[in-house]
Parts: structure tokens; sequence; C-alpha cells
């Protein structure tokens, strides 16, 4: 494990980016939603992605050149071509676009389509906070989820983020609408640490505590067009009785809003032919309903209310995003951490393209 | 437990609301979402209501003869006021003029305040799929629901309805966020029946599965100002090990959109003083991004494929809205089904009124 500055990360990524044949102003981007998400504790989409990113271009699944289409605009409508690049630069590029729809016209919404991998779904719905705006942000993945009853994986673990604005920092509601992202079970399955809850099932639908059991189910699931059986549990868990089939829901919600209004490929059939993902997101403006000051402050009221409701001893009530707003301040004083895998990952990469690694704090 | 024709039923229904001092169009809407909920076996939402309808009425909560105001309006969005009558009415013309709205400028956004409460979320997106497209309908409540962590109730159930066009029937995903509706506990006590899984906590947190005990900590949390703890548990269930954090955002989403952005009461605050409920409704047109028939088409097959994966013996695969549906056509042939507990109370209200009762079949 080891710590390096937010600062010394972004300009290495900046600097691989560049080597990769992105643009000075994508690979600053790209860069920022990678150290975003280490400085927010959310290391399963920080730096460690890169060596997979890299893989993806080399491949030809990502295509560091191609240049975001729209394909079709109106007052509040966007759809948008990716065209094979990162999702990161149709996702901002699409979301700059609707906060300033939405300030015209209350809401306005995009879909996107030939995307890949965008990074954590709360990057872009921020960036409406930043605005004053409500934000929402979604995407497709890989298939990893089994549905009700069913014994295979078909649902991606689909993010959906929605952010409204509050004090002393907005309201961030953002992960997969699964139990958990498989991002979860493989950092156990790394340090070789049992699941803790209702979280992946066999074939039969037995729960699996064992994360390596758990982690090889969900590889060859989302990376292979071949499937044993088992995944990812809906949220809700295993059980009828416990309303499994709500968290189904949420997660079917995220297929239609994205593969099948992008045409695209659904989450079942990302694993195979094209590899494609689809987005979706939205920016509404809550001024048409009030002054944003108030409802800021009927906002946080309400969460401080929340923070202080009464509750189980040794406990404590967070409001999403309170987390990864403590973990940001933390992290930018103390620099992120980094774990020994992705260490090794940066060496070979920095030998590859003759690059200096960040300094270790 | 009886049956009676749906339309012996909705005669005697819309006689009540005129008795009520309802216009003649206002009660054959309100007869119409009592009906239609009863006919798709949601019987929480049907007929059995109305007894609570007439004494919210008598309390003067139900304002039967106040107006829908327009407080605002744009080519996108609608701030509407339901002056304290029934929330189904406020809800129904929001959900018209949004279908106009979307069909011009894509998408359509409306905050209600002032509202009561609007029977289920389904009834309005419901509105929007007929009409091809797609609708999101959302309610707060009562404060029901325990924050992740938490033991006392402060969330509501609140409500979210998701509809997409699909054959035979359209999507409808329509339910409470939290682990269950208090509707379905309620059923249980009337039936002495234990609660079969983990959908609420008493003050400790521990799971319940004595219905009436349940029942009571509910009736309190939501119908008075006094909470002794405990309450129902938001989607995830009880352990945060089990991602129930996930369900307390979805439910916070719901406040965010409805109590705070109507400047209303938040769920928490519905149990006293003024005891209004907010709706946020959305509709967007998908023929933006495509061939609403060809998009049809991919959102049926997906679920075609989902209904045919590999499943555990005995179970089976039901899409958000199949079970609505197959009742829908099975009670419109055979009757709605109405409990004894109801029988007692419409005979109650035919004698007050000097009604006949619907014909049992």
């Amino acid at each position: 494990m080891m710590r390096v500055s937010a600062n010394a990360e972004k300009k290495f990524l900046q600097q691989v980016f560049k080597k990769n044949g992105f643009t000075e102003e994508n690979g600053a981007l790209l860069a920022d939603t990678l150290v975003d998400a280490d400085l927010r504790g959310i290391s399963s989409h920080g730096i460690q992605r890169l060596a997979w990113y890299e893989r993806m271009i080399a491949d030809g699944t990502i295509k560091p050149t191609n240049q975001v289409k729209v394909l079709k605009e109106s007052l509040t409508s966007l759809l948008i071509d990716a065209n094979g690049n990162m999702g990161q630069l149709a996702s901002a590029f699409a979301m700059k676009n609707l906060i300033k729809k939405a300030k015209a016209n209350q809401v306005a919404m995009a879909v996107i389509r030939n995307s890949n991998h965008f990074g954590t779904a709360g990057y872009y719905s921020r960036l409406a906070a930043k605005a004053g705006l409500i934000g929402i942000s979604t995407t497709n993945t890989r298939p990893l989820v089994v549905p009700t009853n069913a014994i295979e994986a078909f649902l991606g673990s689909n993010a959906f983020a929605f952010t409204f604005p509050a004090e002393p920092h907005p309201f961030v509601f953002d992960g997969a609408t699964s139990s958990v992202s498989s991002g979860k079970i493989a950092v156990l399955a790394k340090n070789q640490r049992p699941i803790p809850g209702e979280w992946a099932v066999d074939r039969n639908r037995q729960v699996i505590h064992d994360s390596a059991q758990a982690f090889k189910i969900l590889s060859e699931a989302a990376f292979t067009e071949h499937q044993s059986g088992g995944g990812v549990l809906t949220l809700g868990g295993n059980q009828e009785t416990n309303s499994n089939y709500k968290g189904f829901g949420n997660s079917l919600v995220i297929e239609l809003l994205t593969g099948i209004l992008a045409q695209g490929s659904i989450s079942a059939d990302t694993s195979k032919g094209k590899h494609d993902f689809s987005q979706f997101f939205m920016v509404i403006d809550p001024a048409f309903f009030g002054d944003v000051e108030v409802l800021k402050a009927k906002a946080t009221r309400m969460f401080n209310r929340i923070r202080k409701l009464a509750h189980l001893p040794g406990t404590k009530i967070m409001i999403p995003g309170d987390r990864e707003y403590r973990n940001y301040d933390q992290n930018l004083k103390q620099g992120v951490v980094i774990d020994p895998r992705t260490q090794e990952e940066m060496a070979e990469i920095a030998k590859k393209f003759q690059l200096e690694l960040p300094e270790v704090l």
C-alpha cells in the first residue's frame, strides 16, 4: 500500500493518456475522473482501472482518437454517439450540454450509444450539483446480475447516481443498482476475505461467501459468452419474500433508459460482439419550483434531522455523499491510496512509455 | 370474501363520491382509480380505502369541492397546487398535461403540493404508456420507514412507478421504495398471519415477525406525533452489509423530488399539522431516440428473454406488470374480490347515503 499526491497521480495519468493518443483536453478529463474517484475513496474506479483501460485500447475496444458525435438535438434532448471512445468523454460532453439546456428549459436528457466504461456515475451528476441543479446519471454494464428466481446472470450492475444541492456538500447517491458492484467482490477476492452478506449466488441460487468462487463466476458471466450459472443478487437479496423483485425492477428501469433507448446492446449482450455500453443522463433545474437557496436549506435541514435520529449504539447514520466528501478532504491532504497490484501495473505502464512514476509520499 | 363486477363497483363509488360533493367528472375519475387497483389485484389501494377517504373528508383533510390550481407553467414544467382535494385529481390533471408537453418537447415534469393520497402510482404512469410514452410517478407518504441504523421511522414508504411501452402489455414497475408497503403488513395483521421476511423492526432494530406488533408500531408512527421506535425497513433489509443504505438512498431521492421540491411537508412531518403530501411526475417521449415500434420490440424481446432464463425449479420469472395485467383480465371476467371488513364498511356508507350496494356475484 502506498500513497501519492492527487496532483502527482493526475500528472502521471495525463502523460499516459497522451501516449495513448488522446488529445491534451481529453486526457486531462480522463485523469480528473480517475483521480476524483481515488480521492473519494472509490478506488475500484480509480487508477486501478488504468491497466484495464490500456488493454481495451490495445484490443481496439476503446478508440482514443475518435470524436464524440451529436446525432440528434432539441431544446431539451440529445442523442449522442460516443464513437467507441472512452465513456467519460461523451458523458462529460453530454452533461455540460444538459446543464445549459436545463437552465433554459428546466429539464433536459441525453442518451449515449456506442460507449465504453464511464468511471463513476456520480462524477457527471456532481457536475449538475456544482451548477445548482439536480443531476441523474446511469449506465448499463457487463452482465453480472441474476433476476429474481433466475440462476444465470443477465442484468448489468447498472449504476445510478442522483445529486441534489445541499450544505455542506450535495446529496450524492451513487452506486450499482444491484446488491453490490462486482468491484466490491473483486476487492475481497484480491484480499482473500469472505463475503459478509447476501451479495452473490451460485448456479443453485445458494448464497456464496467464498469471494474467490464468486469472482470466478462473475468473470465468466461478464467477460465470456458462456455462463455456468450464478451471479450478483438484485437489491433485496436472495429471497422473493424480501422483495428482491424491487431491485430487479430498478435494474430493468436502467436497462430501458440505456441499452434500449440507445438501441445499443443490453447488458446481457455486452459480453459479446461490439462490447458497447449505453448511458442516460438528466438534469433538472429546481429553480423552476422555488428559490434554490430555500430548497437547499430545506434539504439540508432534512438531512441534519436524519443524521440525528435515534440509532443503534455503535452505529452512525450517514447521508449519501457524507463518506465520499470526508474521504475527499482527507485524501487531498494525505494523498490517495494505491494498492500493491496497481503499483506493479503502473510500473509496467511507466516502463512501456518511458515515464516517471508519481513520487511515493 | 365476495366478488362484484367492476362495473357495479364503479357505479357504487361514483354515487358515493357524488354524495360527498365531488363533481360528476371528478367522481368518475376517483372511482376509476379504485376499480383499476381492485382489477389489478392491488386491493390495498382499491375500494377498501373508501372508509378511510370518507373519514378524511369528514375531518376536513380532504376538501371535495376545491379546484386544482396551476401555480407555474413552462413548455416542459408544471407546479401544481392540489388545494387539499384528493391526490388523484391533481395527479391525473398533471399527467394529461405532461403527455402533451412531452410530445411537443420530449420531456416534461410536474410537482404537486398540498395534496392527499393519490392511490396507486402506476395509474398515472400507465396513462403515459397508453400514449406510447415513458411515465414516472412518485409520492411521499406518512412516516413509516427507518433509515439505515436508525431505530425510529422518518422516511415515507415513498411510491415509485415507471412504465415503458412493450407487448403484450407495458412494463409497469409500481410500488413502495421500502422493503414493503405498510398495506402489506396491514393485510397480514388483518388475517393474523406472520411476516415472512425482513420487513419491519422494533425499537431495538430486531426483525419483527408478529404482524399485529408491526401494525401497531406503524399505526403509531404514521398517524400520531409520538413514536416508540421501530418501523418498516428500507429495501435491502436490516443489515448494512446487505446494502440497505441503497434502499435508504432510493427513499431519499423521492423525498427530495416530492416534499422538498414542492416545499410541502416531508414524509416525517405529514403525521402532524397539515397532513399534506407531495407528488412528482415525469413523461419522456422515446420517439426522440428512435422509432417507437422498434424500441417497443427491443424492450419486448428483452423481457421475453428474461422470462425464459434458467431458473429455480418451481419458480417463475415475472416482469413487472405481468402479474397485474393477468389479474386485470381475470377480474374483469370474474369480478373483483372484496374482503368482509370492507363489505361492512361499504354497507355503512350505503346506509348513510341511502344507496344500493353492488350486486354480489
